[in-house]
């Protein structure tokens, strides 16, 4: 039986053909390379409060979680984040994954236990179109943003009570979600909302609660929040944010909060001080609006095409999946990281780069990535 | 919209009804319990020299990865690892992920891109349950452990190419997969054989490989092998480890690789460390043995039943889900934590304690906590 290896060979092959095969890059602990392709938009994940309160946590709890937190108890850790997550994200309850993807899945998942309609943005993250399929619920794909488009699915749907599924800032071309429209939308038709807040968390709103926050959404008894705890909070693991008989649905049914290691105590504690610093991070949220305003400056100056972020992800088309992957390279080549999304990472087929802002890199090597970005560009 | 709490509520009225209520119990840092119910098998999750490894990375690299290492760069401690658990699992090529969960979801996904048939073994757990759900391939579950279930399963589908699923060691009962007779009935009917070997590595096998390497399965082309890094390895991730063409299949197209923020550096290296400890393990290896038996012993002789376990999983039937919740409260409240696993996290609708070996327990502690368990008992 070796002809499933020829047949994932010729599968690589079809892959290599279309430009769409994909390269681990490595990267070593002392890699000086400019980042503009993380997600680590505070740059708190080395702020060295961050770090020395993973390493206290280490000290005392060790390593793993060492189990599932139901059978292995919950951590003072992992419930004093819970808390403060709540606090943070402005809703009675919430719970803490071992990752964001979890999170999502869980999230859509329980949203059908009681909705029977879910519809799904065109644009979604990877985790939420899979929350979707393993809930096995009807599904319906809205146009991307377009709240008039998503009342009318609901209308088109009369008997059926729906889960409305987005992000707030999306995370391939950064552009925020209207969620005030989106939200009278769902709210006058009995339908819920829930909002994927992970490249909004700590860069929107007010203290950096967010993209819901910003929204006036915080709260509101018909929607659900989800966020990575991997992004702004510069660690890992993902969580829900609801009112508490969701949260409690979670705990008592969520396969994948269930049946899954808890995420390392460690992690918690540095997560729960990186929240702390995000709350007063203001000033790192100016540094990132006047690095926003400069980017796309520069860029348009040079003749690219690039839209102002709502939060710090920037898309700038390139023509094709082959010459973006050539500008991601020389990019690299010259020190500056920056994303590169081909298909299948990007919803409407077109490639592109991705410029993530970190308020943690030095200004005089974030104005030369620019340069280095408009001298690579095809 | 809050008639979708009133009917979160009724189903949450609906499982305190049928005993299936869960609840998170707090576990301080400085807990002194005894633990028989987490999966630290090793005793390696608190070790110096693990900690020691993962508060080096933390420095070294901050807390979390900063994204997916496709985009962000793939850190040297992710390479080393991977390369380390590939020859140490004996196959050719290995892949981290931030949770088992995540790694199964991916590996069955991945393996239907060649396959248009799943036979998954009806004790599964829920990752590889919901792998063959999110693959939307046509699923057969076969009878727990039936090698010859399988072969007709796999004789009543001629025109298919099939992948069987099963665990090593099952994680509820602790019984051992006839891997040797169920890949004979694979490779014979040009089957691919997928193994989730959580619960055996660093257990089973020569120098902890694990059971696949102990079944003599070890790199064979038509094997797919996944596990936790959060069991014997004291951390937290997954891996995959098969042949090299599905190892890149899986970094080209596996959603929750690439969609996904990568474990944090700190974990990796802590694993690895933990890694290194188990190949020499071998006196652990003989503590969990001989605890083994001495709890077989102990609990046949005040007239409970249990099987002798293949790796470090006992199950203990209880007479119901309330039973069970109380006696393993009980040990609690004694300082003894045990697993308590009832539906619909146990396969066949009843209800058991779980006791998990610990060879970092010190036998007086463990002694102690067979007693407990015993007196405790309903």
């Amino acid at each position: 039986m070796t002809g499933w290896l020829d047949a994932l060979e010729r599968l690589a092959a079809s892959r290599a053909k279309a430009g769409l095969t994909r390269q681990l890059r490595p990267r070593p602990a002392d890699d000086f390379v400019v980042d503009l392709a993380g997600n680590d938009y505070l740059g708190l994940s080395a702020h060295p409060a961050v770090v020395a309160a993973a390493a206290d946590a280490l000290a005392a709890y060790g390593l793993g979680a060492t189990g599932s937190r139901l059978v292995r108890g919950s951590t003072d850790a992992h419930a004093a984040l819970e808390s403060a997550l709540a606090d943070f994200l402005g809703f009675p309850a919430a719970l803490v994954f071992s990752s964001g993807y979890l999170a999502n899945l869980a999230a859509v998942r329980a949203a059908t236990a009681v909705c029977d309609l879910i519809v799904s943005d065109a644009y979604n993250h990877a985790s939420l179109i899979d929350g979707c399929r393993i809930s096995g619920q009807r599904t319906v794909v809205a146009p991307h943003n377009d709240p008039a488009a998503v009342a009318a699915i609901l209308d088109a749907h009369p008997g059926r009570t729906a889960v409305v599924v987005t992000e707030s800032v999306f995370s391939v071309d950064g552009d925020l979600a209207s969620l005030a429209s989106l939200h009278e939308v769902t709210s006058s038709r009995g339908a819920l909302l829930l909002i994927d807040d992970a490249h909004a968390l700590g860069l929107l709103g007010p203290a950096g609660a967010g993209g819901v926050a910003a929204a006036g959404l915080a709260g509101r008894p018909d929607v659900i929040v989800t966020a990575t705890l991997s992004k702004a909070l510069g660690g890992a693991g993902g969580v829900v944010a609801a009112p508490a008989p969701f949260i409690h649905h979670l705990i008592d049914t969520g396969r994948t909060f269930i049946y899954d290691t808890a995420l390392p105590p460690a992690v918690v504690a540095g997560v729960h001080e990186a929240l702390r610093l995000t709350t007063r991070a203001d000033d790192r949220r100016a540094t990132l609006a006047a690095r926003a305003a400069r980017t796309v400056a520069r860029l348009t100056e040079a003749g690219l095409e690039v839209d102002p972020p709502a939060a710090a992800v920037l898309s700038v088309p390139a023509p094709g999946p082959e010459p973006a992957v050539t500008w991601a390279a020389d990019c690299r080549d010259r020190g500056v990281a920056v994303g590169c999304f081909r298909p299948p990472s990007t919803p409407d087929g077109s490639s592109r780069l991705r410029l993530t802002l970190n308020a943690g890199v030095p200004d005089q090597a974030f104005a030369r990535a620019l340069d280095v970005i408009v001298e690579c560009a095809p």
